[in-house]
C-alpha cells in the first residue's frame, strides 16, 4: 500500500535488504527496529534528533503546549518567542518565518530573493541537495525543464566557477544558495574553503543579490550561531529545519532586515506552519544546545569516534577516509569505486547494533555518550575484521 | 521579528485589526485568544480541527506513540496501518504516500501525473487554490513565469472550457487537477455540477491523463470515501491534508494502482514525512469519523446553522447568501461588492465570541454541539441588528 515499500531518503531497499527499515521506538542514542533489535543510532533520523530520541526536556515542553493547543486559528505566543530566540541566537537573523519542511524554507528563500531584487537567476552548486521540490529534487522524473529555468550552476569550493556563472547571469542575478559544507551523497564531506565562502559573500554583495545559506542539514550541529559564523561570513538568509526542534516537524527561514519587506510580500503558507507544539519543542531544543554548548559536546564525542575508527581500520589493514565535521562525518574506503566495501561494512555494523549509512553523512547528537562511542568503535573492529579475505585490504 | 506580523492565510491584518490574531488555547469547539477572550470557533484552524481542539481520543493515540518515538531513522508500523486505512476507506485509493503540507500532496500528484504519462500539461481551474508553492501560489511575487509553464486554465463548472484547454494541450495532457467544490476566496461556495465532474473524468480518461482531486480542504468533511464519491466520480489520485489528523501535521496522496509505479519513481521526501505521531493521530481521527459518521453529524449541525442564520438575517432585514456544503459554508450579503457589510458582521461576531471569516469558507467540526450552534445564531442576531442604520438593509 506504499509505493516502493518506502520512498525518499529513508528507503533502505536501494542499499541492502538486511538493513533495518521500520522502527518501533527510540530512547536517547538508542533505537529499536520492529523486530526488537537494538541499535546505537548514528543517523539520528537523518539529522532531526540532536538532543536524543524522546529528550525529556523537549518532550515536557511539547506536552505542556499540547495541553493548551497546537494548530489553532492563529499562532500562539510561542511563534513570537521562537522568532525572538532565533534573532537573539543567530547574528544574521533579524526576522524569522516558520514552515514544516526544509524544502519549504529553501523555496521561500529563493522566492524572497527574487521578490526583493526583481531578478531571476539563482546560482546553485552542482550536485548540492536543497530539497525535493520540482526546482531542486535530485531526480528529475516528473519534473519539467522549465522548473529549473534561471538556475545556473557552479562547483562547490570553486570560486571562479561561481564568478563565471554570475557573469552569465548578467544583470539578472537574484541570489546564490549554498550549503555550509559540501555534503553530497557518495562524496567525501568537504569543508568550505574560507576564500570560497568569503568570495561568494562578496559576489552576492557586488551583484545586489542575496546570499542564502542552506543550513537545513547542518544547522545547530556545528555552531548555534549559524554554520559559517566561524568563517566570519554572514549570509543574507538562512534556511533551517531538521534539528531545530529535535524531531518535531519545523522549518524556518531567517534573514537580514533589508529583506524583511520582501519576505512579507510573498505568499507562502501551510495548514500547520503556525502550530505551537513544534515551536515549543524548538525553543526547548535551541535553549538546551545553547546552555550546554551542544556543538562542542558533539565535537568531543565525534573526535573520539573519528580517531577510534581510523585506528581500528588501520589495525585491520584497511585504508579509510572519515571526512567532514566530526559531528556529521562520512566514512569511505580507499579503492572502493562501487561502494562495495562500505556497503558490506555498513551491513556488518547494523548486524552488530550500529546504524550508519554507506554514502550519506552520519549525525551525532548530544545523547551519544563516551560509552556509546566506544561501543561503536568496538563494533567497527568486528566489521573491519569481517572484511579481511573478502576484500583487498 | 516576523515579517508582516503574521504571514499567510491566518493573517488578520488584511481584515480588521480588532479580530483575534494570537491564540492561547483550544478545547473542543472553543478557543481562547491571548487576551483571554473565549470564542466558538467556526474556522477550526482553517480546516484541520475536525473532531475538536484537543480531542482526547486523538491526543491519547498521539501521546502513546510519542512515548515510543516520532521521527526515527525509518517509518514505524503506523505508516503501513495508515496507508491500509486509506485504502480500506477511500474507494479510489490503492496506495498512499505521506508528507507534511497539502502543497506537498498536490505537487506530488502533478509530478506523478507527469512521470506516469511522460506528458507535461496540467489543467487547472482559474482561481482555484492548490497550495503555496511557486507553481500554484495565488500571489506570483517572487515567482517566475516559467514556474507555471504547461499549466492551462479552465473555468470551474464549465466543461466546454476544460475541453478547449485540453484541445490546446494536444497530445501533451498529463493531468487535470480540480477541487471537489469551488471554494475560491471572495466567492460564494459552488457545488460541482455533476455533468462537469463526470465530463472531467471522461476527458482525462480519453486523453490518458490523470484526474487529480485536490481534497486538501474538503477531505473527510463531506464524505469519508472522498468528496466526489456521492457523484460517482472516482479520481486517479487524491491530495489530502488539513483535517486528516485533527491538527497534527500531515499530508497524503492516494492513487489508483496503475499509477503506483510512477509514484514510486519520483523523488519526493521530507525530514518529518515518516514521523509516527501524526500518523497515529490520523488513524484515530479517521476511525472516529468513520465510526460516528462525522460528515453526517456536521451536516446536521451545519443545516441548523444555515437555517438559523438565514432566519436571523431576514428578521433583521438583510438579504444574505449562505452557500456551499453546510459543513464548509460561507456567508455573503447581497449588494456588498466591497465586502464592507460582511466584514462589519464578522467583526461583530468576534466581539460576541464567534470566529468566522468574511470571505474564506468556514469549517464545522464534530465538536460543535446544538448548543454551540444556537449560541452562534444568537450572536448573529446581535451582529445583524448592529448593522441596521449603518448599512442599507
Amino acid at each position: 500500500v506504499i509505493p516502493g515499500g518506502v520512498y525518499g531518503h529513508l528507503k533502505t531497499s536501494g542499499l541492502d535488504p538486511s538493513l533495518p527499515q521500520f522502527f518501533e521506538r527510540g530512547d536517547g542514542s538508542q533505537v529499536w527496529d520492529v523486530d526488537g533489535k537494538q541499535y546505537t543510532d548514528l543517523m539520528c533520523s537523518f539529522g532531526p534528533m540532536i538532543v536524543g530520541h524522546g529528550n525529556p526536556i523537549v518532550r515536557r515542553a511539547a506536552q505542556q503546549q499540547a495541553e493548551l493547543g497546537d494548530t489553532l486559528s492563529g499562532p500562539t505566543k510561542r511563534m513570537v518567542e521562537l522568532a525572538e530566540l532565533f534573532v537573539e541566537t543567530v547574528p544574521s537573523a533579524d526576522w524569522a518565518m516558520f514552515s514544516k519542511n526544509g524544502t519549504d524554507a529553501t523555496t521561500m528563500a529563493v522566492t524572497t530573493a527574487r521578490a526583493a531584487t526583481g531578478k531571476r537567476v539563482i546560482l546553485v552548486a552542482r550536485g548540492s541537495y536543497h530539497g525535493a521540490a520540482p526546482w531542486c529534487t535530485p531526480n528529475p522524473l516528473g519534473v519539467v525543464a522549465e522548473d529549473r529555468a534561471f538556475l545556473k550552476y557552479f562547483e562547490y569550493n570553486d570560486l571562479p566557477s561561481a564568478e563565471r556563472a554570475a557573469a552569465e547571469a548578467g544583470g539578472d542575478l537574484a541570489g546564490i544558495i549554498v550549503t555550509p559544507i559540501r555534503h553530497d551523497m557518495k562524496h567525501d564531506v568537504e569543508l568550505p574553503d574560507s576564500a570560497f565562502a568569503r568570495g561568494l559573500r562578496a559576489l552576492a554583495t557586488r551583484a545586489s543579490a542575496a546570499l542564502i545559506l542552506d543550513d537545513v542539514r547542518c544547522g545547530f550541529r556545528l555552531n548555534v550561531q549559524g554554520s559559517w559564523e566561524n568563517l566570519g561570513v554572514r549570509p543574507d538568509m538562512v534556511a533551517w529545519s531538521k534539528a531545530i526542534a529535535n524531531g518535531f516537524p519545523l522549518g524556518a527561514l531567517t534573514g537580514v532586515s533589508s529583506l524583511k519587506e520582501a519576505a512579507s510580500s510573498i505568499f507562502v503558507t501551510g495548514s500547520f506552519w503556525y502550530s505551537a507544539v513544534s515551536m515549543a519543542a524548538s525553543i526547548a531544543t535551541i535553549t538546551l544546545l545553547r546552555e550546554h554548548n551542544g556543538p562542542e559536546q558533539m565535537r568531543l564525542t565525534g573526535s573520539r569516534l573519528r580517531s577510534g575508527l581510523l585506528e581500528r581500520s588501520s589495525a585491520n589493514g584497511f585504508a579509510i577516509r572519515h571526512t567532514g565535521p566530526v559531528q556529521m562525518p562520512v566514512l569511505s574506503f580507499d579503492d572502493d569505486p562501487n561502494f562495495e566495501k562500505v556497503l558490506h561494512w555498513t551491513v556488518q555494523m547494523a548486524e552488530r547494533g550500529v546504524i550508519v549509512h554507506p554514502w550519506h553523512n552520519w549525525f551525532l547528537s548530544t545523547a551519544h555518550t563516551i560509552e556509546d562511542i566506544d561501543r561503536v568503535i568496538a563494533a567497527s573492529d568486528y566489521a573491519f575484521a569481517s572484511m579481511r579475505g573478502k576484500f583487498d585490504a
